[in-house]
Formats: structure tokens, sequence, C-alpha cells
């Protein structure tokens, strides 16, 4: 049962909503021994955090996250390493801007999470979005930097490689970091920042595709059947806000092809096993084969526009609403650290698993 | 910890390998009083069931399903219902046709989970693919007859949607039971399949689409952030072999709309809420609408082709393979079954959760 | 898996150590709409908290408990409720008094965990015991008191029934809170005193037998084999610090009995069965019965005490530990308010499991 | 959630009911590479057999297990070995002895199961106590085979140490394979078989406290807080049929002691930490210390018996009740080898997870 934990052996259970006091994780079942100060965690969250770009919801935040426990010094470095126990981590909510909230308290917003809630819980914090807000995904980030500690030697990656209408196959990863859009296509980037200008001028919103790719992973992770690697990386990625589809490797496209172009042959090279190609995204029978672990993944575009939709109020009469405020006019991009984020705790994870089982 | 196990309160455990004694799977956490027999069960492995057509392989085996614990006579009927208890199937493999093995045993196919299984365990049973067979689909489908007969006034159907590059917007769900092809378009799947006989006698495979439609599902299902329905339902699509994708409502397609496009506006209609269009695909926030929740899940072609391809033994040296023996030239066929399977199996789950922590 | 988490549909996660910053738990899967402030959480924290008494350790927390999340108005009584999110609650820690600590870095006190958290670990918050600190079960006591709110009906008192070699058979549930021993026998109270005094001033300490009965559970919880009511207590009443033993019903005594003894005889009283005796202590099969939920743990002495004791430092040499500083003569007192928690969370877990499988 | 699961990364799933076609288990997480075949499994199902002496019941089942899968010949030996997938044991039902069930299906055995199965489920297999049956425990005996296999070095020894009134301080574990009662006191066994013929003949029944000592631990096993070893031995032994208590080491009489009795000094002997004492029963702050691992629990006498007992009709009428039948006098005696499997499933799960967390 997991309503709000991901993981298995590397844990990570979330708490907070958008305007509440604060939020947070707690990291149950990480390695004793690592190195990991408030530091190693903060560059992350500075990647998410909102009110960076004209691109970004300009609610400030300064999203700092403190380590409540988990640490302490070590014996022979005196630096802070982990201990085993449990690391809880809390960031502050700072900037709950007061507003006027009897919009979407009153009213259900199309392509929100407002109705459902209601019906499920029958009461909810509607303030921001509440438990459903995209600010959630700040708990995930910073649990993603734990888990990075733990994943030595591997490196992930991500961009968005489709905006709206437009992608790219270029994959440079280090143009990332060089444009607000996360895409690892500098010249795209360009473009796209003045498509999406556009889109946020206007008051629309645009989805967008981001992949993620994992660099050596030893093979051997993950587990058949129920405990595919593939399998919790859907999970992982389905869990975000607002995505509606998973791919690995050649993902859908796979459907079209044929045996014999989808096939990755193997042969020697260095005294050790080469894959010809890649479509298989790294993973074979839900076990990593020593190639990239590639996944993609669908945003909607952001529910929250400026063009009046019909809805209905929560007594059940007609209406319309606006979504005001400060969003994203591409949610998308501010998905890309979490996309990173999620596959770190999978890959941590399954990397305790394999070690449990198999030494 | 669930390598083996689908589901949290309605639990599924599968076991056995593709020639081994048996196979099947311990259901855990069915309500009890629920009227089962092996009558209920068989029907859908039959569909599911391996040698029907000339498009699956021609394995014969009855697939006939035996329940060794779990039910009882009840009181008032006299017939057999659940007793809360656990309730275990099992499927005897009865056409292990003796066969010789040494290629698959030395070489890695690709495309197989040959190479991982090898890697991660240091042992394999290589018969049929062992444990990595998609014989195991049959425990799923088993297990999926048991819960849907917890999801009373829930109707699950599903279909191929597109074959290699050829797809339908057709959903007439009784065509399905009317082709081979598990085809939602009758006429559709009258082109498709001589397109398929012709891969087929070339020995080659093609991949294929398969939506699967759930009907009555209340609102209220799945739980937010790490429980969340579209997430299990990504998870549950993806652990099935083959799958490269899943997606929900209008999946990929999500990325390239806008805001205004991608609402689904509320009327009333009747008294109730009413949804203008179901992009969403049911599913708002992680928790069911009340819409028709809808998957779609991307199968790759079969690797098993008669055209040799680049491999190395495990011995590490090069070679080449062809998979001959007997194999289907569209798997996507009979995943039909089983993602139905699979989306009665998330349902029955979150209707306990829910009823356990909501009343 | 659950290093740090109880309950499976219930759930408390809890982190912190004895002198870090704070420690807490977040409380997943708690139905929504209960009222819940932390005034309703306070009271049961100051029944545990140290320094209320000369029996007690002389630490000074304030142990003020701060909810973070997963409460919000409700529309009707403008009053807090759950949201049916994560509940964090955090209490600081404030009497982290300056002290040498290099006694207990180096050198293992014999009854602690040092040995064994240094061995598995290789690290270790050495601080008041770290995470191995009685300090832990502040955010069992928290976390129980949200598990009472949702036991509406249900009674769960507790009371020290031996000390020492000393016990008793009166249970007069009243008397617990007139004594700072919670002792069920106010004349008891009296003379244990006395005694515990007369340990205390010579610096040693003594066991305790602590009991906690809940009235009110309804026939049905529980469930058989591996999640059997008695089986999950057995496991929350262990997992306190310093238990080393737990009995349901006549538990130990049984075992001396013959069957004729044993029988909890039936007869009809009011139109409802009506047992005869609670030798089974409320539980049969692993099933509640309607009767008394009735469950003893034994706690040992003390570990810290004056009286110098043969060790090793963790670099293998020969020495002795005096454990000097503010400890309590009988850590069974404050265990009381700890086993009561842990009945309700034992409680309101398999209340939802239930309610999730039989509806 | 695990009605019939226990263990997390060592998972063992049980199914069956007492006279039902079958009954048996699933172990998930086995590491690969083990040898293993019916022939290690069948002899410690040998020994839990009914009907081997005149103090267990008289069913005479060949209980003979069957391997369905997770096993294949290995490169190197050609012998079976674990793979790493699923373990499925399956033992028929061959003595279901034809029998007028009409007194059980109708009335509630006093200290059964019957009335709370009922109160849960609203129907049950009452022919022989159906799930709440002992015969579930034979799973744990063939599931405790496999985890001892895993258990390499570690030599796990149970012995029956009181019955009824008597008791024995002896431990000679040799001595346990050859009296009837298990017990480790050659000399008290032939006494307690006397006193037992006279219970068995008048048809009453005793109780009895087992204990199970585990030699080879490691240090290091276990996990602080809500995974401690003691706390899941104690969720092991109360998991078995009719156990009322569970101690660990000094266990209840620990409370009578003082800080000083029960310290557990350190010296150091041959270079290693040497315990002068093992009070607390190899376990410190829910670790393993390197001692052995002591565990005792309480059995209550067998609830059926001569003697009529008032009882009341399904229907809530007044009546007594004899129960006839095959009956263990004493059902602690076949408790000894249930009692062995648990130690050995606890232990390979934390040896697993100690793995997984701490390389």
């Amino acid at each position: 049962m997991s309503h709000n934990t991901f993981g298995h052996m590397f844990r990570s259970t979330t708490f907070g909503e958008s305007h509440g006091v604060a939020l947070g994780c707690v990291i149950d079942g990480c390695p004793p021994g690592i190195s990991l100060s408030e530091a190693d965690i903060q560059p992350w969250l500075d990647k998410r955090r909102p009110g960076q770009s004209k691109y970004t919801t300009q609610r400030r935040e300064a999203d700092q996250v403190k380590i409540l426990s988990g640490t302490f010094e070590d014996d022979r470095t005196g630096g802070p390493v982990t201990t085993g126990t449990p690391i809880c981590l809390v960031i502050e909510n700072t900037d709950q801007r007061s507003k006027d909230y009897s919009e979407i308290r009153d009213k259900f917003r199309p392509g929100h999470a407002d109705f459902t809630y209601l019906e499920k819980y029958g009461v909810r914090d509607y303030r921001g979005g509440g438990r459903s807000s995209a600010r959630e995904t700040a708990s995930r980030v910073a649990a993603g930097a734990v888990a990075r500690k733990v994943l030595d030697g591997i490196t992930i990656r991500g961009g968005m490689v489709q905006m709206g209408t437009r992608n790219t196959s270029v994959r440079d990863w280090d143009a990332v970091s060089q444009n607000p859009l996360f895409c690892p296509d500098a010249a795209a980037a360009v473009d796209w920042a003045v498509a999406l200008d556009k889109i946020r001028k206007s008051g629309s919103s645009c989805g967008a595709v981001i992949e993620v790719v994992a660099a050596g992973v030893p093979a051997g992770w993950g587990a058949p059947v129920y405990a595919k690697l593939d399998q919790d990386l859907a999970s992982a990625m389905m869990s975000i806000n607002a995505v509606k589809g998973v791919e690995i490797g050649d993902g859908f496209a796979a459907a079209a092809g044929s045996g014999e172009t989808n096939a990755d042959e193997i042969r020697v090279s260095g005294g050790k096993p080469a894959f010809q190609s890649n479509h298989a995204g790294g993973i074979l029978g839900g076990i990593s084969s020593g190639q990239d672990i590639v996944v993609r993944f669908a945003v909607k575009p952001t529910s929250s526009i400026l063009t009046p939709r019909d809805t209905i109020t929560k007594d059940g009469e007609e209406t319309e609403i606006v979504t005001k405020g400060r969003h994203d006019p591409c949610v998308g991009i501010r998905a890309v650290p979490v996309g990173e984020a999620m596959m770190a705790l999978v890959l941590a994870d399954h990397m305790l698993r394999h070690r449990g089982q198999n030494g």
C-alpha cells in the first residue's frame, strides 16, 4: 500500500500541500555512510524552482531544503553522512500569496483534480490545488537528489524533446542547462522560446514530451514479471502531475516496426557484449541490459488558461471558469528535473533490491 | 516488494515457467461471498489460448484451470463462493513438445530476456523462455477473471486498434469477438488479416497497439501522488511481455494540443456532472472521474523471426540465430485479453483500497 | 518493507534522532473528514513527556506537536478536519543539553544498541542513543492520537501491572491517571513508589509489565494466517524499546492450563453471543471476537545504571562504563502511553483493512 | 498488506484449507543458484507430519511435497537449483476422511475460530477448520525448509521446554529427535510422556512452551524501529495457531530483574567481542548481536476436548459441544518444527534485507 510512498527498499514518502505550512519527504532505506548535506540537494531544487524565467510560474519560493534527521558526522571525514536511518527533508512554503480562492473553492477547473478529490474525500484543500499541486514535485526532486548520491557512477540526464507540435531528434545534453526550456537542442530552443512566448501572452498553453536517459546502469537490475524495471519507470513517470503517456526505447514507434528492424543485434567489442542498436531502451524482459535506459513521457498542456471554459460549481450549477494567477504555459519544462528525479528513485530502489536477492 | 505479486488489497502472485510442470497464481484479499467456479475463469483463458488461429502460436495447450483453494459451498445457494481466503489457481503444462533446446540454451536471442536473465541470476530455465515466456500471462488472465467477478457493474473491453502501420478509429466492441485479430473494426480486420498472413508466411512479425476501456467505474477510485489510478494502469500494462509504451486518454497526442482543446468541459445532465469530452481518459489527478477509463499500450513486433540476426553465445562468441518453432507473427493479438485482465486487477485493487480508506 | 513504517492502510512512518533537530511522523491513509488539531494530540504527548515526576528522565522537553500537512477547514464546521492526504507531525528537540559524549561515543553500553548499530551501519548518531533512543516513541504517541480519532467508540486503556517483582491483579483504570506510576491499583502505586524511590536513589533500575486493553472492538477485525490481530499486536508491542515479551489474554499462563479451563464458553445474553470468560484475550484465529482485546508486554530494566559494567571500546579494548545522566529508573512507566498508542495504530489499520476486503 | 504472505524480500504466500484439494505456498525472492529438490524439504515435513505417535492427531497424510516451479538444472552440477523465480510447493490432501460435519457446521467450538470467521466473512469452510486449521502449518514448514537452504552456516533448533505445568532448563538439542515430545531433556521426556498419555486418555489437553534457538547469525541483521528482528520474530511466532505469548531472551523474567543483573557485559576473546551472558536473546535495539537468537512461545491447550462445553449454534441457540475426532492432546509438540520454520523465514528475509541496504 503506497498512496504517498514511492519505492520498496529505497523509499520516499512525501507530504504537504501547495499552500500549507511546508512540504517534504521521509527517505527510508538509504544505505549508510554516504556523504550528504543540504548542498547536495539544493542545486536540483533550484533547477526545478518556479519563477526563474517567464516560462514558469511567477510564484516566488526560495525552496530551501532542510535535513531534519538521518545524517551524522563521519568518524573519518568529520563531514555529514547518512546513517541508514530515515532522512526527513522539509521545504517551507513562503509565498502563499494572500488571494481570493472563492473561484476554485466553488468551481471545478476542467483538467484539474478538483472534482475527483471532492468526490473521493468530501473535503479538499483547494488553495493552489492543495495536495494535487505540482508543488509536490519539489519533494520528489529533493528525494531524487539523495538517490543520485546512492547511484555512484550512473549519469541521469533529461530534456524537453517536444514542445507542442515541435520536436527534435538532437540529444546534446550539455545544451539543456543553457536554455530556459531544458531543451537538448540549442537551435530548437531559440525557436521554441519564441513560440512559447506567443502562447504565454495569449493566455494559452501547450504540452511537451520529456526524455530521460540513464547511462552506466549495469546489466541485471530490475526483476521479472511484476517488478520489471520498465514497469516501475512507467509507474514513476505516470505518477508525475499532467503526464498522460510513457514509453521505453522505441516505445509506440515499435508497434509500426518489424521483428527484423526492432532486433538489437549483438557483437563482441573489447571482450564484452556490444549491442548494435538500442530499440529496447536498455531493458529486456524487465531487466537492464547495460545499455542506456531511455524513457519518454508526454505532459499534457497546462489546464490553467485564460480562455473561459464551461464547468459546474460543486453545488451542481452550470457556470464557466478562467484560471487566473501564476501558471506555467508549458508545465513540461519543469517536468524535466522531476523526471530525472523519478529515474533516480527507481534505479536506487532496484539497485538495493537486486543486491538483496542476488548479493 | 512485489517481484511476482501484483496489487495491494486484491493481490495476485503468479508462478510457473513455460515448460515447467504447471503455472498459476494465488489471489489474496478477494472479498468473500462471490460466486466462483472454474466455469467463470475458463472462457477468458480460452480467449487467450494459443493455437486457435494461424495467427497465434501453434502450441497446443488445453489451459484447463483448476481451483485448489479459497471457495466453498454457500449456505443459501449451495453453489461455490469465495471465502475470503487465498484462491490458488493452477494450469498444467501439457504440450511441452520434446525438442532440441541447444540453440536457445547457448545463444542469446535478440529482443528476448535470455541475456539479461543470465546476467541477473547466473542460471535460467531456457526452455521456451522459462519464466519470461508470454505463457505467464495465462495466470494473469485467470486472476483477471476473478477480479471481474468482484467488479460488479463494470464492463471491460479491449481490442487491437493498430497492427503494424495500420490503425483504426472504429471502436465497435462487439466486433472484437468476431475476428481472429480481436479488432474492433470488422472491415479493417479483414484487410489486416491479409497483411498479417503475408507477414507470417515471410517469417517476419509486426507490432500492435491495444486499447482497453472500462465503463461503469464510479468517481473516486485511485489515490493521489503514488497510487494514481493511471500510474497503476501504466505499471500493469508495462508489466506485460513486449509492451514498450502506455498512454491514458489522449496520451502522447495530448503533448501536441493546447489547454483549450485538452479541457474536458463540464455540463449538467440529468442532475449529474456530464463531461463534454474525455481527453483525460477518465482520470483526473490520479482519481477516476466516472467517465470511461481509456488505456492504450504498444506491443513490439515478435522478436522470434526466421531471418537470421547477429548475436553471441553465452561464452561470448559471435554467431547468428534464427528462432524456429511455434510463434505468433503478432503477439499483440493475444495481448488483448491480457490487457483486459490487468485492467480488471487494477480496478479490483483500487475498489478495495478506496473502500478501506473512505468507507 | 517497513524499516520505519508501521501499518498497511493506516500507516505511520517515523523519523528523527534523540538529539537531532526534530522528530515526528507522516501518517498516510487516514480517512478524510475527521476533526483533528494539535489539541487532539498534545494531551497524549504530555502524558508521555519526560520530566514530570522524579521517576522519569529529567530531560526537559516541551514536546509541542505541530501539524505540517493533511488537514483543512471543513465546509460545514469551519474547523480543521483530515483531508485523506498525508499528515506530517513534527516535534522539535529543544533540550539537547550540551554535554560530553565521548564515553558513549567510544564505549558500548551493555543492553543498549550501540554495538549492533555500529556493526550494521558503520556509523551512528551516538548522542542520547540517536535513532535507538526511546525518544522515538513520542512519534508513536502522536500517531496513536490520530488513530484514536479514527476509532470512534473504542476505548483503549493501559497501566503498569507489574513493577520489578511486585504485581497486582487490580484493574481500576481510573486510578491510572492518579498516580505517577500509571498503575491501575491505587494502593499498590503507593507501595511501589516507595520501592522505586529506593531503586532510583541507589542508581539501579527495574523492569515492568504493562497491560493494554481495548474495549468496543467489533467482531471480525484481523485476518487469518499472516495478518492475525494478535500477530500484529505482538509485532507492535515488541517494536517498543526494551520490550522482551508479549502475551495475549492468558498468555504464558495458558501453557499451564487444560482445554477445559481454557475454553471460553458461550451463552446468549440480550440476543447476542455472550462469552463466559476471556482467556483468549478477545481474539480467536487472529480475528476479534467482540470481547475486550487484552495485551501485556514485559519491559526490561533500564540498562543505564550507576554501577560500573564491563564492556569494550569500539576499538576492541576492554574497559568499563557507568551511564550517567538523565534516565528513568523504570522505563516501563512511560511505556504505558506508548503501548496504548501502538494498540490504537494496530486497530485503526485493521479497521480499514477489514472494511476494504469485507465492505 | 500481507493477509497470507509472510516476509518482505524472502516471501512466502500460503494457500489451502484442511479438507480442500491441496495446500502449499509460493516463495518469492529466493536467491538463485541454491541447490534445491523435494528431498531438501520432505524430511522437515515428515517431522511435522500427523499420525506419527499417539500424541499427535491420527489423521493419515503422506504430506508429499511437489515443486511446481522455480528450479532448473544447473549448468555445472546438472542438479536442480533455484532460478530466482517463484517456487511453488504443493501438498495434496489425501486423508479427508468422509465424516459428518453437521456438528461443527452449526455450532461454534469454544477456543476455535468458527465464530470469528463467520462474523468476518459470512461464509467458511468448516471442514476440519478450513483455513484456520493447523494443517496450514505444513506450508510453513515447507517454506522454512527452503529458507534453511539460504541460511548457510546457521543452525536452527527447537524443542518443547514446558508441557502443561512441567518444565525443564535442560537444552540437549540432540535429544529432541530421540523422543516423540521433541523435548530437549531426555529424562523429562519420559516423565512427560506418561503424563501426556493420561491427559490423552481422559480426553483432555494441555499447553506448552516451545523454545527455538538460532546459532551462527552474524551481528547486524534486523533493523531499527519497525523492522526489529525481535519484532518480526514475535510476529512470526504469534501467527502460529494457538500461540498466546512470545518472548525473547529472558522475556517476562526480565521484568523482575534489575539493570545490573540484566546487563550482558562484554569482554574480548580471540580478538572479538565476547558477551558474558545472553539475557538479551541475541538482539539489541532490534539488531542481531552475533549471539544465539533465543525465542520462546506459549501454546494454549488444544481446544478440542471430550468434555462437553457450553456454546451456541450459528442461529444463536444455546447448546453444548464435544469435539470428537482425531486431535492432538498437546498441539505444542507439532509446533516445534513450525517454530523452527518461522525462525528460518524471518532470518532469510532479514539476511536479504540487510544485504540490500548495507551491501
